[in-house]
């Protein structure tokens, strides 16, 4: 997997990508990242790559020129799946992470200040949303779908099957953990877990995710429960 | 306003807190960040700060021990509204952001890994995701927090109205932009906005606001529209 991302702020993403899970997949040769300081494909002399909005308004407004640029830089970029962060995109969810594993070449676009000329869309595939807020830029959006998209390539997490717990994994929320000690300031770990018995272990692990689900997030509660009837 | 951060990373949090507007808002005193690395709590001589999972499973869960100790060397901490990042909290949006632009002390806790000890949330005054995936540790959701949050103290975007205009503001998403060149590959700047007419301007744009929502978005379409009738 090759990821290509255009920022204005590298510095801001690379620390990113030379820590913990992403920093082992790319060791592992599992992916290979491109970080484009867009700003380098400015055709003006002040290197700007910002300008006033038509129609006014406040704040300047991303142009399309050096966005269209740096994509003509990236070698294949024709086949690359090109995704644009933007608050306006669809929403991103764990689904999109496993769909978006699968894919060979993925470049992102990162915005930044109060937005873009709007035919910059026209050259992406997609329009991705990390959630409901605004952010500055979309470095944070884009580091969220790095790694949630790696560590879900084969053989990156350290234990094979250990993103099979993870929350949203099944559309259920993961279960309750401890590790020791066995009380801390008067809270004490469950007795099940101590009992040695997996049968009791596993039964009290999916009624706990039923049961926080269904407290915390009944939409996927709801779901969950539909999903299964029409199984 | 003060934002302590927990973290085993500390080199992948510092690069965000130091550049743009989380710079800018630091530098005008408008906001203090601190660092801490919970691993220096560890009271191992190994410095771990996780254990394997009571009642088995794969990976490792973080332990309250260290968290623990941390939290209580932040001066102020009692008061200090205590937040951990978590797949399994409350989603994340734009009001929260609002609402948390107006706390003196936030402490953003990261964890990292698989889990963590579900004492930790004994701990906290609130649990928060920032959307329905998964991500290797909860640094870039804190960044999330920071930038969502910092952005909307008073002055330190450039531009005073500038976040009146950001989607999601006012429940709708925003209007397209445009700049110069006014025809870039046969795409050119909608007529009405090189018109010089403001009125006609500002129903464009907020025509296309509702366009757009009700098209891309619309579950936030149908909560405007509610909440106009009911006003």
């Amino acid at each position: 997997m090759k990821i290509s991302i255009l920022t204005l702020f590298p510095e801001m993403v690379e620390p990113f990508l030379n820590h913990s899970i992403l920093k082992r997949a790319k060791d592992q040769n599992q992916v290979d990242y491109q970080i484009i300081n867009f700003r380098d494909f400015s055709q003006n002399k002040h290197q700007t790559v910002d300008d006033t909005p038509y129609g006014g308004g406040a704040g300047m407004v991303l142009s399309i020129e050096p966005i269209y640029h740096a994509l003509q830089s990236i070698q294949g970029v024709d086949e690359a799946h090109k995704i644009l962060l933007s608050p306006q995109g669809n929403t991103y969810h764990q689904e999109q992470a496993k769909r978006l594993s699968n894919i060979d070449h993925l470049v992102l676009i990162c915005g930044h200040y109060e937005g873009f000329d709007d035919r910059i869309r026209s050259l992406v595939d997609e329009e991705i949303s990390i959630g409901d807020y605004v952010l500055t830029g979309g470095e944070i959006a884009a580091m969220a779908i790095v790694d949630s998209v790696v560590r879900l390539l084969p053989n990156v997490l350290g234990d094979q099957d250990s993103f099979i717990n993870d929350s949203f994994y099944d559309g259920l929320l993961d279960y309750p953990q401890y590790t020791k000690p066995r009380i801390f300031n008067q809270m004490a770990v469950p007795e099940v877990l101590l009992s040695g018995h997996h049968k009791n272990i596993e039964d009290w692990r999916l009624e706990e995710r039923l049961k926080r689900t269904k407290e915390r997030r009944p939409d996927l509660y709801q779901k969950y429960i539909n999903d299964k009837k029409n199984k």
